[in-house]
């Protein structure tokens, strides 16, 4: 199977569009857990328990875990370990480097750690994706037009009328002959998700922006999905795993879940 | 000082433009060390020793490291102890994402390891490059054209006449008010080399692609310098640090980064 089919397997089966980031950060999670011995990861095994009926996939920043050294990957690798099969898991670190170097990313992300799919940057071309699209069960979302202020100052550049990120878009899909390439498109540029929706209609998009970063929900799946109502992936992080810093934050990050998986059910019955 | 200053200073005292890649493949290491503790932190200890008076950097690409878990943080943080404080660190790990997660890359890479400077990967633009920024001493190295055959697939598209990668370096150039940005331009490019050292006369350049990928050494150098002789830090990888892979690949890899200097002395002093 595809990434692609297993894409469409997990969301029909969870009924859900909604990715949770779990982008933790030892300064933001609630007070009590910090007297645990992995803080980071009880937070993430109390959100992973109140929350994986709902959503399609978790993704893992990979610079929070970097960032905590050794003992960040041991929270990783242990984090993965805490997430039911019946959803995807997506390591988000935006690698991109030459053929023999991806190849290295390629082995340490999906045999080593055994994410479903992994996040890559387009800049260094196709030796340099190559690698990670050996296995078809394998995804990857390659950076298309991103949520950030700084997308306008390479991505939007005009290549004969055109910007970059289209051309991004473009080559992606004549890539994507294993069914195995998805884009990363923020919610922040509606317009531009609805055009890249119509170039590539069969492949994933993951949509991270929404919340803190200003993306609009509604706007995120009716121009994310297909006509299905599918293969749009949303991505909130912190409005919900930090919904509430108290003791009670895995049960509002499953109330914020819920709430935003409805309120996404309303706009997919209307595509 | 700033980095650039530093990156003087250093060239001068070690009379090098020669940067090490310490990319360390457990599989192609003399058969010997795989009896040590820990091989790689061996292999890379007797390079290190047998070629640090020889160089101006060592450039430590993350995928190797991060390719063996836990351990290779724990091998690439002891290594970067091995090195002397003569001579600059390079973390190539082509990072880039959104603000709040650069910070992270930055805080890991050079607060954490302590590494001078680090590779950033440019299309996320300003926001996503700022947080490496902050800090004069720390150097960064933006992808400009890179050395693999895939550079050809965006970084030469052109946007009103100028290859992408011009843009790029422009762009570098406008952000560099803290006289901390290097580029990173492949010395399998020569004319593209000689003309981005026209535009940035006194940036950085990180020249990797000499060797297995059949960048030359002369256009590197002539083409690479700034008018001092300075400011092209020019990287070999496998070409040293496999020289040999019997009992004496320390010796060899002396032997090799020696001649490398000497035959890069050679087209200085005509520069």
């Amino acid at each position: 199977m595809t990434f692609t089919q297993k894409l469409r397997e997990v969301q029909l089966q969870q009924n859900s569009l909604l990715c949770i980031g779990l982008d933790v950060d030892l300064e933001k999670i609630p007070e009590h857990l910090k007297l645990s011995t992995n803080p980071i990861l009880e937070f993430n095994r109390q959100i992973i328990e109140a929350t994986h009926d709902l959503v399609c996939a978790y993704k893992l920043n990979l610079a929070f875990y970097e960032a905590m050294g050794e003992r960040g990957l041991t929270t990783l690798r242990e984090t993965l370990r805490l997430i039911p099969k019946s959803v995807l898991t997506i390591g988000d670190g935006k690698r991109g480097d030459i053929g023999n170097t991806a190849e290295r990313y390629a082995k340490s992300l999906f045999d080593d750690y055994d994410f479903d799919s992994v996040t890559v940057n387009p800049y260094m071309g196709f030796d340099s994706v190559e690698p990670f699209l050996k296995n078809p069960e394998k995804g990857i979302f390659l950076l298309a037009l991103t949520s950030n202020p700084g997308s306008k100052d390479f991505q939007r550049l005009k290549i004969n009328g055109k910007p970059l990120y289209e051309k991004v878009v473009r080559t992606a899909k004549k890539w994507n002959t294993n069914k195995n390439i998805g884009l990363v498109v923020g919610a922040t540029h509606p317009r531009e998700l609805k055009a890249i929706r119509k170039i590539v209609s069969e492949m994933p998009l993951l949509i991270p922006g929404i919340g803190k970063q200003g993306g609009d929900l509604k706007s995120a799946v009716r121009d994310g999905c297909d006509k299905n109502g599918q293969l749009a992936i949303i991505n909130a992080s912190r409005s919900i795993i930090y919904a509430s810093s108290g003791k009670d934050f895995a049960e509002a990050a499953r109330r914020e879940a819920k709430r935003m998986v409805e309120e996404m059910g309303t706009y997919r019955n209307s595509i």
